[in-house]
């Protein structure tokens, strides 16, 4: 019951050709469909019918769609949204190529978010009966499925309480300003057992810092980065740990620009989770926390 | 909202002494209370007072205990345990130290099943404040958290039944016969987004096959292999692959005989997980994917 | 000066096509040549024209090629080897495709073995210029070169003074019954930086125990473990950590019933490496250093 | 017969106990011995005295020291250095604690470079009886051994030949300002199987640029990562892939503000390795494959 996931990343990109090299040969997905101006990407461990969007023409987020695991939520959501005072829009089966009926929600950040249970049904590549546990022929990175986003508001707190009350997530780790006379900078929250389906930090509203794929292992970020080398992907910080979400990660872009993470590793979180909290003099351990040094374009590349 | 997790395994060994080498030097799990005949062990992930109960005196599984998210859901659950036909016991605070009221159900597996919602917090090793990611002196294997039970039991179909109807919990993964007449011989369920909270397949009732702890992953799985060695711990297979969840694995014994796991890797599950089938003549496979070869004190060392 | 490396195996195979899928698809070695009865592969990190030749027809080892520095390094190995008492022939280019000048010696473990300067230059996968660590496209377990061989032979003691007096090879390690009334029963013998190039244990004169392959380090294990169950590959044993060596391991078999290992870490040698002891009682722990137990086959199946 | 290794590094620190914290706590290096204002210090997988030489007193680079195969080799390299033009000083037992006889060469870089056969054997912390793989007890980052030091030179051509010309090395790899009109930037050298047992870069001369311990493999990279930021080490890059011998690596500072670097994986060479080429245009992907970009202090920050 509830938000299950992250289930696709809708972005732009300025040409749709380069970006199938990014994400088909280099990341690996498989195209799930193509239509006019448009692919639909999908990852080998993925069972519902596509977690990438690419459009042509420019660059940024266009949406995210999260998939809730019963019908009956869409409508909760739907109330709870618009007494938080969002505006709901109620979006039709064919809206989105293979997606049924769901929830059009322009969050207080000015970003778009797709609620849906329904999506075709595609399998992943090994398969439900005796499965390998990985592709025989893997391409490129070979990134199993997407993992969660992280976007920029201009009012993190808000953007907190809504998911907190209106989609039922939790803060896993809250950036605060200092212990005593804490400010919200940034709230990482998580709907299942995962560190963050969602997170966001200060900044402006509508922008898409980044979003991620999840990898088995820090062994499997070697290869990554090796990849982006051999493909010429710029890479923009890692391979390194994250202190924030313990997890590993390789940031870098995509050729349009946009921003995406290989993530692995990281804890597990339940209801009762202890939120944890980072104070601001500790924001470049708790992201970079090998290196424990900020680099410019982190902070101001957003698409 | 229902059961989070797997949250302590009780059982008896024969020697508490020896028994805290293997938990305490060997797993570098802590000891969070010592009463008369018992200790209490947390492992350094952990924010809940214990995870491991061991009793002096025999060898065998005592009960599990899972941890539910509300206080309301213990109702739910203790009426459908009752309809289901299960013996079921309200259990008071203090009956089992540090944890609050719950029931306490009789499995149609005749296993002993705790739910509770309240327990002692204590918080992790590395705690809440811009906290490492991981301990800066590790202990032995450093186990980060327990992670599921396997029993065995006459009637799998039963059992799973039981979880599905009344606990709500989902198959990740089903063992049976053949394909065209399946008789299930063996269930992988889960609650959250692991593989499996609890699994269960064809053999005894009230019998323990193993309980695992969590490790990162499969580099943590050699150090932890190597550990056993210097420390006499047996090894009962591995380290290997499991076909089954995916996840990478060696199985060991505790001074008594208690069989543990340390289980790195799996996939991630959601309500709408398709459930994978695998047949009994590809079942060395599932279990040992890479050596695909059965040992016979995998299957009939029981405790 | 002196010997370098193992160069090439030679190995006897039932059915070549069999053979080719093993060598070719699965571990991931490109055909170098291929003559009547004869396939010579090349694995992607060696420069050299081949490194294993198979020929059909039965089982077993041919011959073992290891090449020397210097040409002048022929000479007196030849003398040193008469002068030892074993039957030299020269050999010439031609005899061996690809291979210069050489010697052809019979061990006094009565295995033939040939000692080369010169050898066709072909060169890596990844090249001599700005190259890439890896290939961008790897095949199988893209094994990036062989490592050693490990022969069986009646007399360990003599087998060890001839390669030490007339190749000057040294041993990093040695199994002898007991401490104190010392007998050899093995030796992993290194003439470079290496645990061993060479090794031998007790057993019949003339026969292959293994010969293995490099990799990288112990997640490649896994993902090669993953590789034999997908392609039906008999594993032996393993993945484990030897205490001889301090490798990780996987014993696996090609079709035709050649041993074959993937090898990865170990220590380095050197000239002053102090000589490692093991006892007869503590040999399942020196071969198989996790789970510590014997498999017969291990010490049966011989080609 | 020859140069076996890099047997000490010794080097000057600002202030001896936060030194002894870094290399001995941190880094996880035994005490092997101390004098008025030096400290001695062995890495667990060592068996010779020490390895490590603190200096209190300023900041940089004293000396390197060097390990011969035999003492006959002394003969053969003193002769050499002076052909070649080196002032090159006989040093006694006792010189240097715990070594014997031996050289004293001042590079044409301006470096002092002894070389010596004889030292005091202590063994390594597992010993050479029936061994454990690795420490039952692991420090920090429990570095098994020291593996290369990198320095400047304003002539690396110079010092190429006197390292290939006196004591054998070879180049592994070579940086050149571009293809067609070479001039030599860089040289990676060899004397055994590893990568580079030496290296330098263009630069004043007498400087230290880093010298590196090794480690198993890339998943301890990125524990050590984990204890920098632990224990406020100060991390310069990494972790990252080397383009430049294929090793992955962590460089950071002692507290004096030397370079050290954890180094893993790499490739094995031999006499008849083809020199790899990079060309000055390549150098940042040579040195820091995965995110192909420099940093100021990288190229500056020398002692």
């Amino acid at each position: 019951m509830g938000v299950m996931r992250l289930g696709y990343v809708h972005v732009r990109v300025t040409d749709l050709d380069e970006a199938r090299g990014h994400y088909g040969d280099t990341l690996g997905m498989g195209v799930a469909a193509e239509t006019q101006g448009r692919i639909y990407f999908k990852a080998w461990d993925e069972y519902d019918h596509h977690s990438v969007v690419l459009e042509e023409g420019g660059v940024g987020l266009v949406k995210l769609g999260y998939k809730v695991a019963r019908s009956e939520d869409l409508d909760v959501f739907e109330k709870r949204s618009q007494q938080f005072g969002c505006t709901v829009e109620r979006m039709s089966e064919g809206d989105n190529l293979a997606v049924g009926d769901g929830l059009r929600i322009t969050l207080p950040s000015e970003h778009t978010l797709e609620l849906y249970h329904e999506i075709e049904y595609v399998g992943t590549e090994t398969g439900a009966f005796n499965p390998d546990p990985e592709p025989r022929h893997p391409r490129g990175v070979s990134v199993p499925h997407i993992d969660h986003a992280l976007v920029t508001t201009e009012d993190p707190a808000l953007l907190e309480r809504y998911f907190a009350e209106c989609l039922d997530f939790r803060p896993a780790e809250r950036l605060v300003t200092d212990a005593s006379n804490p400010e919200l900078l940034g709230s990482w929250m998580f709907c299942g057992n995962s560190p963050h389906d969602i997170a966001f930090v200060n900044g402006p509203n509508g922008k898409l810092h980044h979003f991620a794929y999840h990898l088995q292992d820090w062994s499997k970020l070697l290869r990554a980065g090796d990849l982006f080398a051999m493909d010429d992907v710029p890479v923009d910080i890692g391979p390194t740990r994250h202190g924030i979400t313990r997890g590993t990660t390789i940031y870098f872009f995509d050729p349009a620009g946009n921003r995406n993470e290989v993530f692995a590793g990281g804890y597990t979180t339940y209801e009762d989770f202890p939120t944890i909290t980072w104070t601001a003099d500790q924001l470049t351990k708790g992201i970079f926390y090998i290196g424990r040094e900020m680099k410019d374009t982190f902070l101001s590349a957003l698409t």
